[in-house]
């Protein structure tokens, strides 16, 4: 029997996190975020900082001036070298153990491999902007200004590394507005879900 | 206690208009499509057969010549009665009652009322021509065609009278994948979750 696998993507402040987390905890199984990007600092010889500054988000600056530095398009950057590790490290999980995965593009990296469950979290802006000021507290920014922004960098990050649209419902086995349904009610739907998985 | 509806927007050939029907069988309420339809066309004087020719397309050749016709831009166009008299017929049926309504912009009518569950049923090309062919059988065209074809109509229909983009995961707050989920569970999940509407 090969694993099972939950990936969630989720719009910043819909709760996709801490879901992940929960459905995770209901299933005795781990789930991999943050932990995920510890594991591709070590890995990877990356610098923590950089690689949680880095891990979804596409410099495009720092890409021109590496092609531009060596002459040659096809340059690997560090933030493509950090793609990789990610990558690498998903698809070892993968194989190692059933697990939840939030982030970092894992829907693609896995797309062919059965008992995959493709999740996106989503949740209208006023629901998302309450939710980061409780979760993250306030900031210079208004909420909306920081959701935007971060929306927009994973966005620009998936696309870049996967040819896809970001939040396109096509691309997920089930997309959940978890403020109109609860947390609790989305890791129960996730929950029973993972149970059907083959 | 208000009446409580879940209603299901559906790409052609994904098997929605069936989740629809065994939903409701299951929950022992109404479903309305096609009824719906015939309801419309008594209501309001058309032919049934222009109803269902025009019940979710977009005429813009029509609406052109009747604007050029009368001078004005705002002339409401046999298309146009029609959309109102749906929208009627959808508003009373939710004052109604309890029920199951698929497809004619029902998420975006009754996108103000509380107790609405608002779903999306979508599965990949392969998985619905397989199923156009099954239920609707061979034609002229490939299955492929009269997917694109009526999406397309879909589209336009929805996006003309909502301004909205219709399959936008943010529109709905749960979004299926019949393909990979199959018929039954999506129908297991919508039952479940329709206990759990205000």
């Amino acid at each position: 029997m090969s694993n099972k696998i939950i990936t969630i993507s989720r719009e910043f402040g819909s709760g996709g996190r801490t879901i992940g987390r929960n459905t995770a905890d209901a299933l005795n199984i781990n789930c991999y975020d943050s932990e995920l990007i510890e594991t591709a600092a070590e890995e990877s010889g990356f610098a923590k900082e950089f690689i949680s500054d880095r891990g979804e988000y596409v410099n495009f600056g720092a890409r021109l001036a590496s092609s531009l530095n060596t002459g040659r398009r096809n340059y690997d950057s560090p933030q493509d070298c950090l793609w990789k590790a990610q990558k690498k490290i998903i698809l070892d999980l993968a194989e190692r153990e059933s697990c939840v995965i939030v982030g970092r593009c894992a829907d693609y990296i896995l797309r062919d491999k059965a008992g995959c469950l493709n999740v996106f979290i989503h949740s209208d802006i006023k629901n998302r902007a309450k939710r980061i000021v409780e979760v993250y507290g306030e900031s210079d920014r208004t909420p909306e200004k920081r959701i935007k922004e971060k929306d927009r960098h994973r966005k620009a990050y998936f696309r870049y590394y996967t040819d896809m649209e970001w939040g396109d419902v096509h691309n997920y086995h089930i997309a959940l507005d978890s403020g109109f349904l609860g947390i609790d009610e989305c890791v129960r739907i996730l929950k029973e879900l993972y149970f059907k998985l083959p």
